[in-house]
């Protein structure tokens, strides 16, 4: 195995690609009506996180402390699959950069420690979360456990029950970690006194912790991984992978990530995007959803909420209505219904290319390069794989021999159930019909849209 | 982090110490009865495992075949617990050679791919194996894979239906995993006909495995992970680690591994041992079992059954019985009843040590060192990182700076019921009364003991 990997590949500093970007974002709107007041969520942002997601400085430092802490993993591998290169007949070279060897099992720990660092350098003694399957909430844990804070996560409470590793997991990181909707805030216990304990989704999670955070000195809320910081912080995949790439002497055509948000995504192509920007690249990003949850290849480019609950600003993004639901999928982490606002303008301007696929075939691809390549990824990640597979097989056909790279984001460890259902035949693709979505986007709210 | 990994450190042989034993193994009698054949039993195993376990030969070349495959996961890293060493307040360096990042899971893929390696170079189309909670079965599954061979593990019915992800990783490597007692063989179907469909246990398993091998051509069995042969492939942990440590400039004083019939411990110890038995070292080797099944610390050295079936031939070993019954411990991997010959050799010479703990206390010491090292430990694996804690801290109360190396075996990803069960302190730890190991003892076999 061709595998590349330093200590000294990490980089000083982030890659904010808003330094480089020849249009300006659409500026965000304020909500139609909140929950909590505009103030209110400003607060709970530590200045250097709203600084990092408006500044057009170019490189941004990576503090010290945040740079030694990921050192306990990264540099990551950039790993070649030969095995599967040789299984598909392929000329192409299929590279992979692994994300899945830290504790928290996928990419978001990048964000979670440096989120975990500005938190507790601004003072904060204890952090807030609500989770879904558990992914975010785990690397958050870690990250509170480095910088000495207390971590409490609200839970989805069907996940909460339906997956206890990933409860387990968050509490071996010494989390506190409830069911949502949970007796600790009042939102909850309203829920549950009307016997709704299976209410609870990602938006009421964070509504609760919102809630929790407002209600307790010293705390503080941490969204989640979508945010435009969180896609800063993640670009020290893509660096890595780009410095690794120059001393095998390789150079990307086609680098390729699953899509949930867009820390994933952009967290591996902007580094490399860089380069296209400026005119010494032609590399192509591809951008892989669900078939499930088509928002980049079926969405409109719209104002609406960033969560389901409209009590967050409006920004302009791919979106299919954020009323817009996704069942039986189990992608949970690409289950958002709409992509983050840096990721969407990169896709309206016609810099990245998008596609989507159905979840079967997704895991027949996962199957397969499970057994040639030994590392078993997570669903999300699977799209990367799958989408790369596809990409190998057209250069074979058509006779080329591109260099692909794509983001393992994350291992399947904690999917099995996921498999054992496709290994018995009893997995189904959810099918969007353009009805489904042109209901949901019914929803979106009506805005004077700002003229850029 | 201070790590050290490189494929040039993958060993060209593996370390068999037999070549530098200052003394014979007692050996090997037959069973007072069989199921099968000695003929039988003997046509399973390919010449050149049998070979492997009696050549005086020090250095057994790998194949390069299976040192092909060794580069998708080796050389495995050797990684300094900093952390762990401030928050302890030691001058004792902790470093851990870490053997669970491979799509297995644990230590035991090592000896997984070399025996499918021989057994297809001895012409099998397909192997049959028996599993308990599954961690054989998968490092097996993964080397039929490798090998273009067919894959057959019978798994005890109670941990099939207890730990579905088990069985579902093994599915997905391409394994047919049926739960034994199970309907694919006369004696399973016998014991499903009287409804015992709980009356599995390991040995059966085995049992059902060698009905099924003998039945079809082209198939043999696989007998596990315990064999002398399997720590021999095992050294290219302690080889891998020694090189690692001269690069390092390091000189392990103490090394450590937790013991369940040996592949683990004599996998990582033996090249270190090869340095006292030559007279250029004084390094301490401690094997770490649990306290309830302390076969190497309150074991006798008698001839014994391998199995708990009475059909394999008796060994010379430390023992409690191969009736002995642990019920309650999460450690499955270190169940077993007895300590291979050649471990127990080296005990009976004095050539190294054994320590037990209970499970609680080695629980304690995994969440405390997952939660400053970020990676969760398999409960087999954590009773070498709370041994290496009990070092540590005996540095420094002493004042002494001792380099303590320990095998991190496997992670703990499927073994999160039992951190839940740890952290709610539902937890208890499984006493065993001298009167229980007195019981246990009575049955072994008398026999006559050759003159050594």
């Amino acid at each position: 195995m061709q595998v590349s990997s330093d200590e000294n590949d990490i980089p000083t500093h982030w890659y904010n690609i808003l330094g480089d970007l020849p249009f300006d974002l659409p500026p965000d709107l304020p909500p139609e009506s909140s929950a909590a007041s505009d103030e209110q969520l400003k607060l709970q942002l530590p200045l250097a996180l709203v600084r990092q997601s408006t500044s057009r400085e170019r490189n941004i430092p990576i503090p010290p402390e945040v740079r030694d802490r990921y050192r306990a993993w990264r540099s990551t591998p950039l790993i070649r699959a030969e095995r599967l290169e040789r299984s598909l007949g392929t000329q192409a070279q299929i590279w992979f950069k692994y994300e899945g060897g830290n504790a928290s099992g996928s990419h978001k720990l990048s964000t979670a420690i440096a989120q975990a660092y500005y938190y507790a350098a601004a003072g904060a003694k204890r952090l807030v979360t609500g989770t879904g399957a558990g992914q975010w909430g785990t690397a958050l844990a870690i990250g509170c456990q480095a910088f000495g804070l207390e971590c409490k996560v609200y839970m989805v409470g069907t996940s909460f029950r339906q997956k206890p590793y990933r409860k387990t997991i968050m509490q071996v990181y010494g989390a506190d970690v409830v069911p949502s909707p949970s007796p600790d805030t009042a939102s909850g216990a309203r829920l549950l006194n009307e016997g709704r304990m299976d209410a609870g989704n990602i938006a009421f999670a964070v509504t609760e912790a919102l809630e929790d955070a407002l209600a307790n000195d010293g705390s503080q809320l941490s969204v989640g991984s979508g945010e435009s910081y969180s896609i800063l912080h993640s670009t020290v995949i893509g660096l890595e992978a780009r410095t690794q790439s120059e001393r095998l002497g390789i150079r990307p055509d086609v680098v390729i990530a699953s899509l949930g948000a867009g820390s994933n995504f952009g967290g591996i192509a902007f580094p490399f995007l860089q380069d296209r920007l400026r005119g010494t690249s032609e590399v192509r990003c591809i951008s892989v959803e669900p078939s499930a949850c088509p928002k980049l290849t079926r969405g409109v480019y719209r104002y609406d909420y960033t969560d389901g609950s409209g009590i967050t600003p409006l920004q302009k993004m791919y979106t299919l209505g954020h009323r817009f639901r996704t069942a039986g999928m189990h992608a949970g982490g690409l289950r958002y219904h709409a992509c983050s606002k840096l990721v969407s303008a990169l896709r309206h301007h016609g810099l990245i290319e998008a596609v989507a696929y159905p979840q079967t075939d997704v895991f027949a691809s996962a199957v397969l390069f499970s057994r040639l390549e030994g590392i078993l990824p997570a669903p999300e990640s699977a799209h990367a794989v799958h989408a790369a597979i596809q990409e190998a097989a057209r250069a074979r056909d058509a006779g080329t021999a591109p260099v692909i790279l794509f983001c393992l984001s994350g291992h399947g460890m904690f999917d099995l159930s996921a498999y054992a259902q496709y290994l018995d035949g009893q997995m189904e693709d959810v099918e969007v019909t353009d009805e489904d979505i042109r209901a949901s986007l019914e929803a979106l709210p009506t805005v004077l849209e700002p003229t850029a």
